[in-house]
């Protein structure tokens, strides 16, 4: 029968990467174009042992449970946010399945069609999604390595008045760019002036490669808490890449008002999340290391990036620029102008390596030049027959132009 | 500072319910409000045995899965679907958080404001709730113990050219009714010509009260797919009834080309739902006695269902009138002309005692001496006291009604 699709359904966007994924499984494909963490850091034997402690407790376990999550996680989150500079309570938390929910239950409380929302350009794919999904009018501002450029955020506040300002500002996806802290205050400030959340989605925040001891800038809910507009920022957070992403498990840190309605949305979307996931990982927080295992697997990742890095420069692509990023999962490449990568992109597939164009991931005119390598998922060793790959992709690429022109 | 909410956020509806229940917690109070199924029932050894199970398999349990669900356990219900008349492929289900995200997804997919959907007067609330965030017109239909009105019904279809027809014909919350097979084929004929697809939501279908081998009726999917129109049905399910709630695990069996949108819609909201679930459920059904499990529940509460029956005609309260459910979770009282069970609640609590208005049940005018009471949940023993309870409230209400009359 034809089904008669909402305007939701219709602006859902491309499946594209979707599409792509589906095409990197198997074989002898190498993928650089997902956002898996790797498998061989998870911390398998100690979630095990976490889920087994769950069913030594009592019955109630496998009963329905609170829409807000399992309470002693939330008590354990909010002393996490506490000591990175973010006051806030177990009432003040809502968990959800991974920080992807977060995301879509944060905009179908605050977006209307037409509505305003400033992104960062270019900027997480998905939540270009969701925001499509609700018909958002999706405005980016410019901005460079540093974060987003105060001038444009000002004029863009004051023309749109948007309703929501979307960023990655730690470890970006897909730039691994971070923010600055003088870009990270005037960036509160201007959206404090015009009365515009913020929604700052922090997924690889605790992924850094600096020396033990070094941490990114503060977040923007750390910042807005210091200057005593906490209730500016809604905050999210997940354990998929410091944990396991299988767990499913992200949050919402906001103003107990917004938690509130936010959980009524919650609740007319699934009820609550998985509870034996939540109590298992309120076990495992309280038995294992967490914050070493974050360091080794940043370790590992900081190895894996220059790696990748590295192969990149023996092969001294010509105009090819990269930056090598400070924590996170992404390396942003940009190749000569003219170089469209959607279309080097079937090339690359053919000789087994997967990335994902950059252009998915503009609101605007996109950089068609560009594109997003992930560096934690790939075994290491395999690097140099990716980067090998993309090389003979890229040959073949000009070959193909220079015939054409 | 004030947040701009969305219409979806202001259309939420009333919690009522909600806070009903968090004043059901602890003490004494003996809750007949809430839709839990018995915990000591739980195959909580089984499930345990489950989950350990799952962590003898590859690391990438712990990696992100697909956004369909786990394949074999989608196998598993397909077979499963098969064996009740509704020959569905792995590939035409969905995976879902609870039967409640696949209410919510499907709307989500079909619904945009504005848009007629018919439902059952009374229906279960929660989907009134996910209609109304949609802002669908809802348009009740009348019906009676034994299912839609069929005559309504077509006038019905005509009039508002509905976008969706939503039904719980099998053991329905609130009221506990079932459809005949009459009516289950008159309203999917109706549905077909008229080109309305069906919304039905089978939560309880599988817990019946009849001696065991006699079933419900064929389920309105497995009817229209026996007319040669399975795609007019996008049937949904879950686990929480017949397993244990907190594994969250629901489905949506469709025509392939809607599951994909569906899929679609799904990776916006959440990605996937819990993979560690997903397996786990898969290894109880390879490893556990499922029907045999069913067959234990069913008949512990059909008991149930009689000694709250039982309890209730000892009292034999002026007026009252209820029906004896021939499965699911749920008995639908009516008092007497005039007794405004919404008004009576407070007066229960005192007594300690809770159950939940009929009225916010109903999309339209609402039958304000309804009232729904939970059977599966409280311990027998404790019945005999619930209904004394009831009855000393009901007697509060009637003299507190005589005074100001």
């Amino acid at each position: 029968m034809n089904y008669r699709y909402s305007a939701a359904a219709r602006n859902l966007g491309s499946s594209a990467v979707r599409e792509i994924l589906k095409l990197t499984q198997g074989g002898d494909m190498i993928s650089l174009a997902g956002g898996l963490p790797a498998e061989d850091l998870f911390p398998l034997e100690a979630v095990r042992s976490a889920y087994e402690s769950v069913f030594r407790e009592d019955r109630g376990v496998l009963q329905y449970g609170l829409t807000e999550g399992y309470a002693p996680l939330r008590g354990t989150i909010a002393d996490r946010l506490r000591h990175q500079g973010m006051p806030v309570s177990a009432d003040e938390l809502l968990l959800t399945t991974g920080s992807q929910q977060a995301i879509d239950l944060i905009c179908r409380t605050l977006i209307d069609p037409g509505d305003a929302v400033l992104v960062e350009s270019p900027t997480y794919l998905a939540a270009l999604q969701v925001l499509g999904s609700y018909r958002a009018k999706i405005i980016p501002v410019d901005g460079d390595e540093h974060g987003m450029d105060p001038d444009d955020l000002e004029r863009k506040l004051a023309l749109h008045r948007p309703k929501l300002l979307y960023a990655v500002p730690t470890f970006g996806n897909p730039t691994g760019h971070t923010w600055s802290s003088a870009r990270r205050l005037a960036v509160v400030e201007a959206c404090r002036r015009h009365g515009t959340p913020i929604l700052e989605d922090n997924p690889y925040g605790e992924l850094s490669f600096a020396p033990s001891g070094q941490l990114p800038p503060p977040s923007l809910s750390a910042v807005a808490h210091s200057l005593g507009c906490g209730d500016l920022v809604l905050y999210t957070g997940t354990f998929s890449k410091i944990v396991a992403p299988a767990l499913r498990t992200g949050w919402i840190a906001a103003d107990r008002s917004l938690i509130a309605v936010l959980a009524r949305a919650k609740q007319a979307a699934d009820l609550h999340s998985g509870t034996v996931d939540q109590r298992a990982l309120e076990a495992l927080l309280r038995n294992f290391d967490l914050a070493g295992h974050i360091a080794a697997v940043s370790l590992e990742y900081g190895v894996r990036m220059k790696r990748l890095s590295a192969e990149l420069a023996a092969r001294a692509w010509e105009g090819a620029v990269w930056n090598e990023p400070e924590g996170g999962m992404f390396l942003w490449l940009e190749l000569a102008p003219g170089i469209e990568t959607a279309r080097l992109l079937p090339l690359a597939l053919e000789q087994g390596v997967a990335f994902v164009p950059g252009e998915v991931f503009f609101a605007g005119e996109p950089r068609r030049n560009t594109m997003r390598l992930n560096f934690t998922h790939t075994p290491p060793e395999r690097v140099p027959a990716a980067a090998d790959r993309l090389e003979r992709a890229l040959a073949g690429y000009r070959a193909a132009a220079s015939v054409q022109s």
